[in-house]
């Protein structure tokens, strides 16, 4: 059987990724897609609109066959970390490619820019430290320095081209025996806010629109299959809300206003003094966006602020980031009937323990985190959804279907 | 002028205190009377029902001359550090005297009960150690250790005789020129839970009928001053609530779950391994109480617990709580105009500083942590009622009556 790895967060799953999965079968003739998903919270340092059972649901119904977590420790990073972390998952479960979206669907320019970023980054770096130095933003330092290397064609201020870029280069860095492969993306740019097309519109410009609440879920419903209406729905009757930033800047507010300085230190991500405008910019902020309004400068982006921000409301920190170099585990979330198969095929040359019950991992230094995530998203609702979804979190065995 | 200080946390100010109040001018000839009163959270490790400022008002009306604050550091603590921050705050506005109730009402049995404590710390200590050990609650152990060294008419079993003999403890074992002073209570035990005369009832009794609203005002209002309800209906009308623990709970529960052991065992109080049961029992804790009643065994009381938990909410370490070791500022809450006189009277001869503005405090380590405590406490407000709060425990100049 021939897996094919993809990676993804489907926050939430829309038509635009039902595409990307046709199109990755059709193209790699895979006899099984894996999808290494992100957990409670996604790489942009956001909660994710609705749990991971809710979006492994809508996974497996729009024809994915096994999905997998991508850790905390992974999920909430820069690209490089992000990539390293799924890559190597998909790897121990012997995907023999991995296909991800990109706006130009070249993949010979994503090897190119690999193996250019690898001969040449310490140039590039030191490029992006002095521009950084000078107060250009981070992405723009990143997109000029490639310019200079006049290396590749990729537009790197596209996220989409960023992440895709760092999964050729893990494998490549790594030497991981998985083919790359990228499908061209159609009709809507990744941070597109409004909607262009008649079916295909961004997973922001859907959240944007749903405004946190069921009412606009007809507004959405031509852009996500039926399957990801029913689950929104049947996560709005069950647990009263979907997870936005706002709904936790009463905790984030409360910690770093209760915390030492020292202790934001131990934060991951809190470096070159940033703990002390955290302290300074809290107090007279009312919400998480006038927040983030008064942190922003060219040397911190909003996406590198907002992971800071969910390391430390999910107390997550240099030692546990450091610790957490490669993953340990691989934690099944859902299966197809030919997801079961496959993985009855591959189960015993598996070089990480494949885990559904989470109590085995008791003593992991990743999964602890992830504890730490999963109660962190559910702080915010009242009792006794709190206690349940807490227990769903840990109780819940893989969504077979 | 002959100042008189009283050890107080008017929680809220009823009727008995009045009579205190009272008995202590009559029976001192006090020209002033001096209140140190515990701030946002209180010695039995309870948030105050209202805002210092709102208790501060009750007493100047009640004929309080002049309302300071007792630290956090000193005020959520054994009954030991709790009298000695407070008389060494008194004792720094050159208090003649200090005036407390007690059931008896009988000063001698307290200087005696002090006396012989000092006397034979040592084997009364290894006697509660030795109990504890057996599985004897704290409370009993002392009482016991007492009894065993047959020097007393005291019964320890009473709160507010604890506290008495740890002012008189306090006043003899540094040699402060205090002259200590009881008051017999009228009517109404600490505990008591229920009405049983016209006008006295325990602050206990008040809080419980009150029940977390301001419907029931009623129903207390022949046991407080008309101040005390005035000031209680205006806080309730500012900030829509009285102050409960479970209304913390959310945020207790928020930080133990996302909190590593290490980090709770630098909590004040978190000792002998204790903060094993409280990362597993919290889990499953659906409100403060349900956590309290899993918590709980002979060794740990209730209010050893509460503290402990207050410890955690605003985060009180055991470095922090070291570093205070006596009162480094005396903070000004409120005055009457013979206060005011009586002030510029010692003004010049003050050891401490006399502070109204609390940014001249910035560095000030017992004044971090009441800058914590504050932020704590008014962390359960919605906005904006949460940043205005805490702007009047920066801001606030001291209530002039």
């Amino acid at each position: 059987m021939k897996a094919v790895g993809i990676i993804v967060e489907y926050n939430p799953f829309h038509n635009g990724h039902l595409y990307h999965l046709q199109e990755t079968k059709k193209q790699t003739g895979a006899d099984c897609i894996i999808a290494v998903m992100s957990g409670n919270f996604l790489q942009r340092g956001e909660p994710a609109l609705v749990s991971k059972w809710a979006r492994t649901k809508m996974a497996l119904s729009a024809g994915v066959d096994i999905v997998i977590e991508l850790p905390y420790a992974f999920a909430v990073q820069s690209a490089e970390r992000f990539a390293n972390g799924a890559v190597a998952l998909l790897h121990s479960l012997y995907c023999e490619e991995i296909c991800f979206g990109s706006e130009s669907g070249n993949i010979k320019a994503f090897i190119d820019a690999a193996k250019t970023l690898l001969e040449r980054k310490h140039q590039h770096d030191s490029y992006v430290q002095k521009a950084l130095k000078k107060g250009v933003s981070y992405p723009r330092a990143n997109a000029e320095a490639w310019k200079r290397l006049d290396a590749i064609s990729l537009d790197l201020s596209k996220p989409n081209n960023v992440l895709g870029l760092a999964y050729v280069t893990a494998i490549l860095q790594k030497q991981i025996p998985i083919n790359p492969r990228t499908i061209r993306r159609i009709a809507s740019g990744y941070h597109d806010e409004t909607f262009s097309h008649p079916s295909i519109a961004s997973a922001t410009s859907l959240r944007k629109a749903m405004q946190g609440s069921i009412a606009q879920l007809e507004t959405i419903a031509p852009y996500i299959p039926a399957a990801t209406k029913q689950a929104l729905m049947q996560y709005y009757d069950t647990y009263g809300m979907f997870h936005e930033w706002e709904a936790y800047f009463p905790f984030l507010k409360y910690r770093i206003m209760t915390a030492e300085e020292e202790e934001l230190r131990q934060i991951a991500g809190i470096d070159e003094g940033i703990e002390h405008r955290l302290k300074q910019e809290i107090a007279a902020a009312p919400t998480f966006s006038a927040f983030m309004n008064a942190l922003k400068t060219k040397r911190y982006t909003w996406t590198r602020l907002q992971r800071m921000c969910v390391h430390i409301l999910t107390n997550f920190t240099k030692e546990q980031q450091k610790k957490a170099e490669t993953p340990t585990y691989i934690r099944l979330l859902g299966m197809s009937s030919n997801g079961r198969c496959y993985l009855q095929h591959v189960k015993k040359r598996l070089s990480l323990p494949l885990v559904t019950k989470m109590s085995r991992l008791k003593y992991d230094p990743i999964y602890q985190q992830e504890k730490k995530a999963a109660f962190a998203y559910a702080a915010i609702f009242p009792e006794p959804v709190r206690t349940n979804a807490l227990k769903e979190e840990y109780a819940t065995p893989p969504i077979q279907q």
